[in-house]
């Protein structure tokens, strides 16, 4: 299994500052998520329902009418290439390490490409894997871009999966309105723009024969009641979701200035990261570190990711500890 | 996929009577669950983390030292089975059927057997599978026949899956203490004793070699995040455990006695359900499904399997529905 989380824990260790003083920029999750009304006691005691009104909410949210609910876009990551016989899957380098670890897992032969060549494939691929925004570059595809790639794809019974994790705050840029169609499967999650990564609900938008097959290797009750219960609601907050639409782009925009002005000049990012490639990039994550900054350092290429700060003085905490790296 | 759930919707269609008032006594689920408190916002938005407790909870509560938390035993059931090269497998029949089916699915052969005869296997079988409680029969085996028929498929490599999903209620019977032994695998739930079906929380118990490839199929963050906290305190609620350990015996017998009084002597059970077996099994469940009382029935052998009523009320309902039944 790839190393996850425990970063904080690991830092709190490393640079022996208590893990509750960390400014904590390492995630990609919007740090003003949606507030989590109490959950009613019932829900936590009978058995999940597939028909509690989960799946109607989400297909009106993404605007599509098929799809499945998973425990987090990750079980769909890993479950996914146990559908297919051994193939050639193409994926973005870099990327989100989930998707290659798993097509590798079962059988697959991997192959990982700059964004700028991934839609001029050979004809002997037959998984196309795209993280769009990708994380943590921030390269964003446009419709046209991908519709063309998976009609390529799907003119000779391929897939391109495309993981949405990162795009509910434009959705215009989603392929959920085309969906479902053959060949076509989509990511989608709620733990990065509703800030709900614990509660570890997903969704898979497909053809029919795909989200049967996916289902049956899932199984039954796969999400926690109180999870979909939760899930649902968030879906139908419409207003919640339009004031989040609106602060994370200006949220975004700030952080990038701010890397700009202490000479951190983005390369890319989306509306819940900035990444910034630097060949120091090992000591402007040691020097954040040392004053209990944290953000994710990515050794190849290598490169920062800042995630959102919450409130105004993580915003002058993160600005005081920018300008006190030596470089 | 095996049909579950949905029962209660589907006989409130049937039978022409809304879904809030029936007397649901379909599952076995403890009515009187442990009473979950509000769960700090922040849970909601974090990833969950491997270390934040649960485990140390559940070794403490289990009585172990290795096991693995899983979204619900069945998690484990269906991916036990991917861990071996396709075997003989028996299981006691009838028993829960998502055993079965799991290793069905996964190429085994299959062989159902009565439980008086699974403690005298043949030599080619590999894996044995044992609901102990059994559902719906309440057939307990002793730890002694447990741990014997253990040594003989260990001796030859094999496996004793035991699914303990009843047994929080008379840990005196459970084989937790003995584990981690190889080729000795326990599964556990909160789904029953605890009441917290809705959570999807579940452990194995077994050795660091067969953890280590379920946690591998499973991936990371199977469980969600306020299901961990919310598990955590239950099993640190000693002096709920104990009152419930007190308290779901004397349900149990209550319910037996009053079965018996209607002329429907249960043919076993445990703590969390009555089992009566009876030809005329089809017309009991009926009869009380049109007073709006749900039972769940079993065609093969025909019998009727009682959940435990919550209150008062719901004990007078049932003796009501029980009084009315014409045979």
């Amino acid at each position: 299994m790839l190393e996850h989380g425990g970063r904080l824990r690991a830092a709190a260790l490393r640079y022996g500052i208590p893990e509750s003083e960390w400014l904590d920029l390492s995630t990609g999750i919007n740090p003003d998520g949606w507030p989590v009304p109490p959950v009613p006691a019932g829900i936590w005691q009978a058995l999940p329902q597939d028909d509690d009104g989960l799946t109607a909410a989400a297909c009106a949210y993404y605007g599509t009418t098929r799809l499945l609910a998973v425990s987090g876009s990750q079980a769909a990551i890993q479950s996914l290439p146990s559908l297919c016989s051994p193939s050639k899957v193409v994926l973005v380098a870099p990327s989100y390490a989930e998707h290659a670890h798993a097509w590798q897992r079962h059988g697959h032969r991997v192959v990982g490409v700059p964004a700028d060549e991934i839609l001029h494939i050979d004809d002997d691929v037959s998984v196309v894997v795209i993280v769009n925004p990708n994380n943590p570059t921030g390269k964003l595809f446009s419709r046209d871009e991908l519709l063309c790639l998976h009609a390529r794809l799907a003119a000779r019974r391929g897939w391109l999966v495309v993981d949405e994790a990162f795009m509910d705050a434009s959705p215009e840029h989603s392929l959920a309105s085309v969906c479902p169609r053959p060949g076509l499967i989509l990511l989608r999650s709620l733990g990065k723009f509703f800030g709900l990564a614990g509660a570890r609900v997903g969704f898979v938008l497909a053809e029919e024969e795909v989200l049967s097959s996916l289902a049956e290797v899932l199984g039954p009750w796969p999400i926690a009641a109180p999870s979909r219960y939760v899930a649902a609601l968030a879906f139908r907050d419409t207003t919640w979701q339009r004031a989040a639409r609106g602060a994370l782009p200006q949220a975004a925009q700030r952080l990038a200035e701010l890397l700009r002005v202490y000479g951190l000049e983005p390369s890319g990012g989306c509306t819940l990261f900035q990444w910034v490639r630097c060949e120091d990039a090992a000591n402007v994550h040691q020097q954040l570190a040392r004053q209990g900054v944290l953000t994710r350092l990515f050794e190849q290429p290598a490169s920062v990711r800042f995630g959102l700060p919450h409130d105004e003085a993580q915003w002058v905490r993160l600005a005081d500890a920018l300008g006190r790296i030596a470089r």
